[in-house]
């Protein structure tokens, strides 16, 4: 039940052809206002164990999509099991934000610099590019403290410094040639598919969702590394096996189940303040392992259930679409007591208040996405 | 030809059951990353003449939609038939920013509040809410300088100002029993469905549409004001007929020229910086008189052809997707020489890049927008 290469499954729409008319996916999350329909997000659904067996299935998982950050803790395996973490003291903190789309906040901020350090390298080794942080509030207190954006702030820079430590750890390997100080002309470039950096993080992405990556269409992801289409159902299995290790080398799984704990330690990491990840790792624990990415994707791993789910919004809509079908997942899919049901059913079925506060509608998993998830 | 109430047109699916599997609305808008297409957009679009026929049709445009923002030229209307902006001695600025949802920047908070001061209120009368404004750039320099948001921000703020305006004019009329000194008391509340202000402005909406608002779905816009739900045929016909004034009433018709001319003479009132509406109309001038809605809405009307021009997005995207659909249909439907079809081309086909410049993929107006748009 393993999946295999590309073109195993068949694909029920083209991603490059036609307009989609045929078989569609379905309506996944709803906007309501004054109790009708105002808008809708269509998608997919993946829901997957360990052994690779589909438990549910909403629309296309067979077309392969661009997981863009939703891959992150599947890209931080190679530096657990390179050594470099060890090698480099990273901790709880340093190693939750290399699997992070942080907020920029200056705990973010810290902790990515504090990691270059321990690497022996600065923000200027950062090839991520510099902007503004996503949270507009960040954004106004660094204004006012007169803070300019740096790479540091870019929300994948913790990636990055983890991409930066393999690098150390590659350049400190005998024979490697290369000096202490010779490590910033090394790493440069190591976004670059063909560097040797992201050759392993490449080579790590393909043995834990068991895609063929060289035959997969492959994108520049927003902070200039390589992102590679690959099946829901793939990326599904491989969030299982971050939560179970099963059919993993141990030393692959021993690698997914420290980041998954350091995730779980420092849940503000992976995201920040007000954040979906965050706020469901802060109360869920190590029963959930969620990631977002770019384009209304979202990844998780369930580990008390041994399950992986992956979704992809068509419309890419991240914030109120793929999190509100997340949200139901985990809902359907983790044993929840009532305190945390309803915690959750407060993110899959959210309340729409205006500027005045006055309630205007809502967000809500659509039913038929409830009933096939069970 | 003149649309009628609702229930004539035949709905091709429901907006508040099933799936919408069936018949579906096809893509309009993709964005793509290495080649394929990463996210689309599905939605709906009307071109339709001051005569009621439908030029063009995309989708499903007999659905009734909620406009949203998209129609506040329409709401603006009764600003200038009642005789107020003549009385309030308003000038083109004023008008405009009736018309706008704007980006906050000191510009447009200075012409509200003169708006204001000229029906004797100031911003305390305002019943939009307070946010921070939309352009994070504007948000910044507000929190370098120290100054906090406040209802004049409200990128609705000057349709509101238009509102006091409205009332300040019915407060006059003999037998209103209203002195100057009870204005604010007379217009409090004016965002209410049954206040005399928005009974004027729900009418208005209703004479220009064509559509019996009565039976039409009711919700409450971010701005508190009622918003109806109206077919885009409907939308397309009233704009058609705000840049012509065929079929109106003189004083209803010579209301809607004085709101598109103002516009066309200050177009950064009705947007700002960078913003879509704004930069097409600095450049297209009177051609074009077009007008984003939150939820992926967007109406414009282009006087040179005598059409009118509506579109709603399944997924609610504005930015991206409600966009690219305009500048593809104003590509289509507006006389353009070589420098202004260049320049509306980089509106409906994008290139993207990331935070280092890198060009990562394209949103594009999807060929059969192109297609049915001839």
């Amino acid at each position: 039940m393993v999946p295999s290469g590309p073109g195993e499954g068949p694909s029920r729409y083209s991603s490059r052809h036609g307009t989609g008319r045929g078989c569609m996916n379905p309506v996944l999350v709803e906007a309501l206002r004054g109790g009708v329909r105002e808008s809708a997000h269509r998608g997919a659904v993946a829901v997957v164990d360990a052994d690779g067996h589909v438990v549910a299935t909403i629309g296309d998982i067979e077309r392969p999509i661009f997981p863009r950050s939703a891959v992150k803790v599947l890209q931080a395996l190679p530096l657990v099991e390179s050594g470099a973490a060890d090698r480099l003291n990273l901790g709880d903190e340093e190693l939750a934000v290399a699997c992070a789309s942080h907020n920029g906040e200056p705990e973010h901020v810290a902790v990515v610099a504090r990691m270059l350090a321990k690497a022996g390298l600065d923000a200027g080794a950062l090839e991520c590019g510099a902007h503004w942080p996503y949270r507009e509030k960040v954004q106004r207190d660094m204004a006012r403290a007169g803070i300019e954006p740096s790479a540091l702030h870019n929300n994948c820079s913790g990636k990055h410094a983890g991409f930066l430590c393999v690098a150390c750890q590659l350049a400190s390997q005998p024979g490697a040639g290369v000096d202490r100080s010779g490590l910033r002309r090394f790493a440069a470039g190591y976004v670059g598919p063909a560097h040797p950096v992201m050759r392993e993080v490449t080579a790590s992405l393909q043995a834990a969702t068991g895609f063929d990556l060289d035959q997969a269409a492959r994108g520049t992801d927003g902070c200039s590394i390589p992102t590679f289409a690959i099946p829901l159902r793939h990326l599904a299995l491989a969030f299982a096996r971050v939560g179970t290790g099963a059919h993993w080398p141990a030393g692959r799984a021993a690698a997914a189940q420290r980041l998954r704990v350091a995730v779980a330690r420092h849940p503000f990491m992976v995201g920040g303040s007000d954040r979906f990840d965050t706020r469901v790792m802060q109360r869920l624990g190590e029963r959930v392992f969620c990631k977002v990415g770019a384009e209304g994707v979202f990844c998780a791993a369930l580990p008390g259930r041994g399950l992986g789910v992956a979704i992809k919004m068509d419309d890419g809509n991240n914030a109120r679409a793929a999190e509100v079908a997340m949200a139901a997942a985990i809902e359907a899919c983790v044993d929840l007591d009532d305190g945390e049901a309803q915690f959750m059913r407060g993110l899959s079925d959210v309340t729409l208040r205006n500027w005045n506060g006055i309630e205007v509608g809502a967000l809500r998993a659509a039913a038929e996405l409830r009933e096939k998830l069970g």
